[in-house]
């Protein structure tokens, strides 16, 4: 062990932004179409650009549990919309994209008000990509859960 | 390595039921009063015995995503669900225990049809539970779905 | 939510056990030319048979962590090894499988035993499987571990 | 759905560097007296301050898997190491922290080099604390692993 200074620097450059391959209005015409559970959410996208994707959950009296938070399942649809629209981003409109498995951490109680979900992509294969998204109550710095996820990606002829 | 017979015999021994420290009618008032989201999903209790619990997610053509399968986020509400219960049928009525981490992996795409979660205790401690729910579409046998989660029990003293 | 009496039985029926498509001694050989790690804890495999596994770790005092009990690693290596065998029980010897996601509870302090891990397949698809591991303290009946993991299948022109 | 500008920010702020509540020195002890697999690994902490870890895995020939490529269970005891040292460079030298949950999505092949793995405090309570750990290959900008975890604290009055 060492504490000598160190010239490695891991942080993940920050690219400047790309387009998304989907626009928001492919996104409303899917959730109108094929995801009712996001409009019942309420689900708003605020940015989408290629591999990242800001999303708003409005705070609803009826998505909460015992102790007057968000409900987790809540958190987690919108966690799981905010990958789908990553994943999206990047490849396009494949609606057959699946999530193969989601992890969540839950850090804090979230508050009465509406949460902000940022997504980003972790990798992006020929099969799988792996994303992440960080969710925070509006107005707060410290997130209130940490999602990892893996999308199971069509094979070209498998796409509409 | 070896192929010789091994006298180790690791499949856990199958208890006889015990009785949970909850009602299926404490479960249904605290749904009515607490927990909109199952009762939006129609979550049905089918069985609850202490550290067991079996719930029931009738089809519903409103919580499909494209493709025409049950989503992620409604069979992720239903885990969370029968978790809680497991939970609360070892230690009572203890609304405030909280999930602090879900890992789904998703197997099969789940068929038109009901959903049965079985849930089960794999670690009950002072202050953490571990629960596993596998879920079925009803009338197949291979799983849709495999969960496991982690439950943070409070301390007596903040228990209501 | 009711509780009549359910027909559902979601229990995995136990199929008969058919042949692994490595022998012991295929996996004895992978283990000596690309495994090292393996042989470094001195995995054995008891028993392999299709799509299940049973592989021991002999208990070793320098696998330890503070308290005295057996180090998280050796855990999470014994569950990687027994779900590469457990792929390769149903696939054959394609050595290009690669674990895409691990997942693993700790549930129990392990004793001063041996490790017993049990695996077996979830889901077997053409890109993907999904596997389960218990991992027990030889001798007890609670889980000291529960995994739950992904691998990565390559394409048949992948494979060597 | 809106794509007007919004306000919400949710990037976490990046706060000066606070110290760790262990010194390297501590760390080196521990590791020379009750951690022999991060002594096996070589694991070297580059730098340790208050909720942040460097660490440093040399690469070794022992360690790959088929494809010479880091074997998956040395990426884990790296990880599982640095989120160790964040739980403890913020509570201070409480050996008896324990891994309860590890979580690592494997994102793409590491390279015949160090892997260096950054390490970050997601939520620190008084039970639980929520690590994330990214693993690089040396030289690479992008991450070969990603981990998330829990940790338990034990009570004051169980800490040595």
């Amino acid at each position: 062990m060492s504490n000598e200074d160190s010239s490695v620097n891991p942080a993940p450059r920050q690219s400047p932004p790309r387009p998304s391959h989907v626009s928001i209005a492919d996104v409303e015409r899917i959730v109108r179409e094929s995801l009712p559970l996001a409009a019942l959410l309420g689900l708003r996208v605020e940015t989408l650009e290629y591999g990242r994707c800001l999303t708003r959950m409005p705070f609803r009296r009826d998505l909460i549990r015992p102790g007057g938070t968000v409900a987790g399942p809540a958190l987690m649809g919108l966690a799981d919309f905010v990958m789908y629209l990553v994943v999206l981003s990047q490849i396009g409109p494949v609606e057959l994209a699946v999530t193969t498995n989601l992890n969540i951490n839950f850090l804090r109680k979230p508050g009465e008000a509406d949460v902000i979900a940022e997504g980003r992509c972790l990798k992006l294969g020929k099969r799988l990509a792996v994303l992440e998204v960080t969710l925070y109550s509006e107005g707060e710095d410290e997130p209130v859960a940490h999602v990892t996820g893996t999308y199971s990606i069509p094979p070209p002829e498998q796409r509409k």
